[in-house]
Formats: structure tokens, C-alpha cells, sequence
């Protein structure tokens, strides 16, 4: 197996969307295809990948370092003992010279690459990449099926109480059960109507979790802890900002409903901080960093680990996202579900097309890779881009 | 005054030098012009910034989101209510639908640019900028000479005990009296036979200190901590992951010696997570949060205010760098000195070309702004590349 070509390019995925902290007009991400020769006559292979959203494209950091340092590594340093292409080899290559710390752009570059390379990996294996993980790293086992919430119930110009209630009620008609909204937007009374609102479609708590974006400072996001208690949410989410871990300890200490968080904590570092510091609950709380953010699926595997040795059950991470890549790596490594975007964030939010979700739960693609051919409007957009 | 034209460029800082962690042979930054119309008929001013080293060029992010969302704001936005331009204003404008969190890349981008900004806010007011400093944010006090110390003792091919001596020898003579010198890179015994080399120049361990960049996991860190305590060094710097509170507080409790790190913590969030969780001590310890690296001088700011708040001394803080702003803050802030790199990263490392060191002090440019034009291979080098 030889590397034989890397292409990048920034797609647009802007909308009109915002949440607590930022608006999405301007949003971007990186696409990339890396292609190669498996030898012995066999056809060549093409593996596609992306960043997942918020953090902008990466082209810089891609065309300057990450990929100029895989053509210039030793192709067998790519490669396991077996010769097949090794992530953690193109993961090791891309980030020489690196220096430790600032977690930030780079990890978001780098996990548009790395997912282009297991997409080639489970590819020249023929499997769906859940399978693949399944088998690699999990004894065999996997979830066949994954429980699924959409990321909505954003603030645009113009939405009411209404259009939020039937923008849940599409959810719930597509088969989803959960579902989250966005708070921290407006003051604190208007989102209590905007969540009661919601619970009208939901019928409980348990169906509803909401997502502060970072926004509050401390005595902001204990006003609002002390205000969503009664309601039983199925998470209060990102209280405060991502690194204040301080801030996350004393929220978790004063509600007893879940905390989620993680999204942007982008390195093994940061998130085994949020667990050391951060005063989460194993029993209760949720991870929901991204490997589509966080330097790739390479370093969620690394993640996982260290979770393990912390003593947190894998059933407690549910990745940011909403994309192919976090679907394959919940079902083949069984962790706790995945974020989905069926309607932001498009082409690239949600699943492949035929990816049904019922009572709360979706299937994993079943075409080798990542699946992204079984989306055909991303997949058209990701050939426009960086086919040749 | 009006903001007319901002231009970027990358320049190379490449040399064979490596530290515990990185080689130097690719390593680039990026420099940035900045060019305003004062108004009432004045000429043109021009402001110069770079970022610091370590981290590469960001031409990528300075193009594609800062420098677009500094020409799209109001004008009036980037002033302050004296019509001058306002490093704050124009530090929220290049920031705006930026996530919080991942304060890596992104945060050099905008050290660049912000230091042009400072660079001409000074050159407005015909002041040096530590003299803007010390009027504005230090009621008119300042250092008229700062701590420098050289960052050097670089591993590179070839380089022994003779050369390092030689190399130490020479700050001294340049009127440096506390060196630095890199460990990590070879194994234990090794660097202690390189250290005493170097002591063997310096007299005793207070002038000497002594860089692991972040490379050495928990046991390997107190390994060192014992084996260096002895000789009573000026600092024990970056023992591991920059990011790993916990490893830091277990050396901090571990070595009597003094400890410094930070130069891999790029925002106040950051450093704030350092105060808090990793056992810094207020009265022995050194922060090394570098202000070309770290969001810029207008985010330093800020942390200054956050160090106060948590009951340190400005007088802890020693930028890394090495570089004019890190001099011009240590002056006008008072701060506890600075970074200097005489002999790497040309032509940006090191000071004015009229800055002798005297007894181990540094005098800042007198020139207005922050004294690139005295720098005379830099600013060539700057002109270069970013002049029209």
C-alpha cells in the first residue's frame, strides 16, 4: 500500500442558524481525499474525510504541515507489519514537529485527514468502518443500533415559539425520541417558555436536552441549573466555557439532573483535565467530544482508553457531531450514541440516505468506509471538490 | 482614523536546532502589516507584527477569518471614544463567531496581528509601547531595565560539551548572566554531564536554568526533579505535558526548587487552569504565557488582571520569546523580565540592534512603537515581505 495523492478543499456549510455564542453564516470546513495504490494489481482506493462543524475549514494547516509531512515520510512508516495502511503511522507522520499544547486548529485539521484515512483502511478491507472497529477493538462486538438525537432547536431571525415547536415535531415524525435545543440566546425567562414549549411536544423531561454553547459565567449557568432541575432534563449542556472546569465542578455539584460536555475539548489532555478537574459524574454525566474535531478517530481510540483507566464506562460518551464518522464509531466500539444534524450543516449534517431512524435509534451504514457514498448530496459535493 | 489595508506573510525562522520535542528545520511565522489613515491630514502609519516561534505561520487563519472580519466591521466599532484605534475593538471584530475553547493556531493568528495593532497605536501616539503601557494600564510606572535571559543550550548534530560551553560563554560575554539550556533530549546522566558543563561557565545553578518542553511523563519528571534539586537552579521549565495541571502539581510539590511554565498555554483560560489545578507556587514559581503566541498583548492584558485577581506578582510572569513586544511588556507592565534569543530564530529573535546587555538587563527600544525599525536584518526581512 503507497500513498499516492492527498487533495484538500473548503466546502461551505453556512446557515442562517445561531446559538448562544456564534452564528453560522459564515461556517466553513475542510474536505479531503487521499488516494492510493494497495499493489498487487488491485485497483486503486480513495478514502474521503472531513471536519465536523463549528471550528471553521483548515486548509492552511492541512497544505503547510499536515500533508507535506505524510509525503515526506518514509511510505513504510506508514504502513503496520501486515503492509496495510496504519493510522496511527499517518497520525505519528502528520504531527512531527509538532509542540504539545494548543489544542485548538490543528486538532480540527488533523481530523479531517485522519478520517480520510480509515475510510480508505476499512475500504481496502471491504467493511463498513463500524465493522472494522468492531473487530480491531472491540472483541467482535457492536451496537446494531445507535441511539441518535438531532443538534436543533437553534435561534434564527424571526423564529417564535411556533416554528420551534414544529421543528421538534419534525424530529419526532423522523423517529427520533430525544431531542435538544439551544438556550443561553435570550434571558432566562424567554428560554423557559421556549423549553416549556418544547416539553408540549416532547411530553417529558427525559425526551429534552438543552445546550448553552459555553455561554454562561458562573452565576449565570447556576441560575439556570437551579431553574432546569424541576424539568428532568435528559442533559443540561456546555454551561460554561469548555476549559473552566472550575465553573463545570460547581454546576455539577448544585444539580442533580446530567451535565453534558466536551465538544470542544479537543485532545486527550483537555478531556482527561475535564475528568480529573472537572467534577463530572460517571454514574450520570456525558462526554460528547468529537473525533471529528479532536485530531480523529486516532486519538479517540487513545480517549477511550484513558476513559477506561478513569473508570468511566464507555456508555457515557456521545459525540459531537452529527456525522458518519461518530454513527460507525458508536455502534462499532459501543459508546453511549451519536449527535445528529438532519436538517443543519448540509450536505455533510446527518446520516447516509438511507439511514432510517426509529423509536430513537439509527443503523449504521453497511457500504465499506465511512459510508459516505450512501449520502449523495455530501458525496456529490465532496467529488466537486476533491475529485479529480 | 481608518484601518486601509492589512497584508500577511509567512517568513522562515528554520534552523538545525531541536529541543526534547521538535526539530526547528521547517518552523516559519507569520507577519503581518497593518496600515491606517489618521484623519486630519496626517501621514499614513504603518504598524508591523509578527508571531512568536514554535508554533508556524498562520496564513490560513489570518486570511480566511481575522483579516475579513476586521475589513468587514463598522469602522466606528474599532475605535475608542476618542476616535483611536482600539485594541480591543479590533481584537472582538477578528474573534466574532469564533467557539470558545481550542485556543491553539487560532491564537497565534491573532498574536500577529494584534501586535501590529499595538505597534501602531504606539506609533500614533509617537510613544515607545512600554511607555504606553506604563501610561495607560501602570500609572506611569515602568522598568527602565528588564531580566533577560537567553533561551539556548539547543541540542543539534554534532553539538558537545565543548560547543555548549562555548555557546554559553558567549551570552556571557554579550552581558547575559542567567542562561538557559534545553534537557529532555538525551538521557538523564547525559544532561547532567551537559549541565555541569554549563555550570562550570555560570559559577552556581542561580544563573542557569533548564527547559524540558514538555516531554517527560510523571516518573521521569521527578526522576529529573531529584537528580536537579541539588544544584539549586534559577528553573526547572516544563517538566510535561504543558497541559497535565496534575504532573505539574506533583513536581511543584515534589522539587524545592523553582518551576516555570506556560508557553504552551495560549489563552487566560488556560493559564487560569495552571493557577488553579496544577500547584504553582505564588511565591517561588514563574509563568511564561507568551504574549506573540497567546492572542497578543491585548489577551496578556487580560491575564495580568486574572493573575492579580488570583493573588500572584506581575513580578512571576517571564514571557517567553524573546522577542521586542515581550521586552516593551516587561518594561512598561513590569513584569518579572523577559525571553531573549540572540543567537536563533533570526532574524526576528533577540532586540533592537542597539540593545546592550548590561549585568543581565535589557534597555527597551526608545523608538515609537514597538521598535521593529531598530531590528535592522528583521525589518528588512518585514519589509520585504509585507511592504507594498
Amino acid at each position: 500500500m503507497r500513498i499516492t495523492d492527498i487533495r484538500e478543499a473548503t466546502a461551505s456549510i453556512r446557515s442562517e442558524i445561531r446559538n448562544a455564542y456564534i452564528d453560522f453564516s459564515g461556517m466553513t470546513i475542510s474536505v479531503v481525499a487521499l488516494e492510493a495504490d494497495p499493489g498487487h494489481g488491485r485497483a486503486p482506493l480513495t478514502g474521503y474525510g472531513f471536519c465536523s462543524n463549528g471550528r471553521y475549514g483548515q486548509g492552511g494547516i492541512l497544505r503547510e504541515r499536515l500533508i507535506p509531512r505524510i509525503e515526506a515520510a518514509a511510505p513504510d512508516s506508514l504502513l503496520d507489519d501486515r503492509g496495510r495502511l496504519d493510522p496511527f503511522g499517518v497520525w505519528a507522520a502528520m504531527m512531527a514537529n509538532e509542540k504539545p499544547g494548543g489544542h485548538g486548529d490543528r486538532a480540527v485539521a488533523a481530523a479531517a485527514l485522519d478520517m480520510a484515512v480509515w475510510d480508505l483502511v476499512a475500504k481496502a478491507e471491504g467493511k463498513p468502518l463500524w465493522r472494522l472497529l468492531s473487530d480491531r477493538y472491540n472483541d467482535g462486538a457492536a451496537d446494531d443500533r445507535v441511539l441518535v438525537y438531532p443538534g436543533g432547536g437553534y435561534y434564527y431571525p424571526g423564529k417564535g415559539l411556533e416554528q420551534l415547536q414544529t421543528e421538534m415535531r419534525g424530529y419526532r415524525a423522523q423517529g427520533y425520541r430525544v431531542v435538544k435545543m439551544k438556550i443561553g440566546g435570550a434571558p432566562l425567562a424567554d428560554d423557559l417558555r421556549r423549553i416549556e414549549a418544547v416539553l408540549e411536544i416532547t411530553g417529558g423531561g427525559d425526551s429534552l436536552a438543552v445546550d448553552a454553547n459555553g455561554r454562561f459565567d458562573l452565576a449565570t449557568a447556576l441560575d439556570y441549573a437551579r431553574a432546569l432541575e424541576p424539568y428532568g432534563l435528559f442533559w443540561y449542556e456546555e454551561p460554561g466555557d469548555p476549559l473552566d472546569y472550575q465553573l463545570n465542578a460547581e454546576v455539577c455539584a448544585a444539580y442533580a439532573g446530567a451535565v453534558a460536555t466536551g465538544e470542544n475539548l479537543f485532545s486527550l489532555v483537555d478531556t482527561r483535565n475535564l475528568l480529573r478537574h472537572g467534577g463530572m459524574r460517571a454514574e450520570r454525566d456525558w462526554l460528547q467530544v468529537d473525533p471529528g474535531l479532536a485530531y480523529g478517530l486516532t486519538e479517540y481510540l487513545r480517549i477511550l482508553d484513558m476513559v477506561d483507566e478513569l473508570g468511566w464506562s464507555r456508555r457515557r460518551l456521545i459525540p459531537h457531531g452529527g456525522h458518519q464518522l461518530a454513527l460507525n464509531v458508536a455502534a462499532g466500539l459501543q459508546t453511549g450514541g451519536s449527535e445528529s444534524y438532519p436538517g443543519v450543516f448540509q450536505p455533510f449534517g446527518g446520516f447516509a440516505d438511507d439511514c432510517e431512524i426509529v423509536d430513537g435509534y439509527a443503523r449504521p451504514s453497511e457500504l465499506p468506509g465511512i459510508g459516505v457514498e450512501g449520502k449523495a448530496a455530501m458525496f456529490a459535493e465532496i467529488r466537486r471538490l476533491v475529485d479529480t
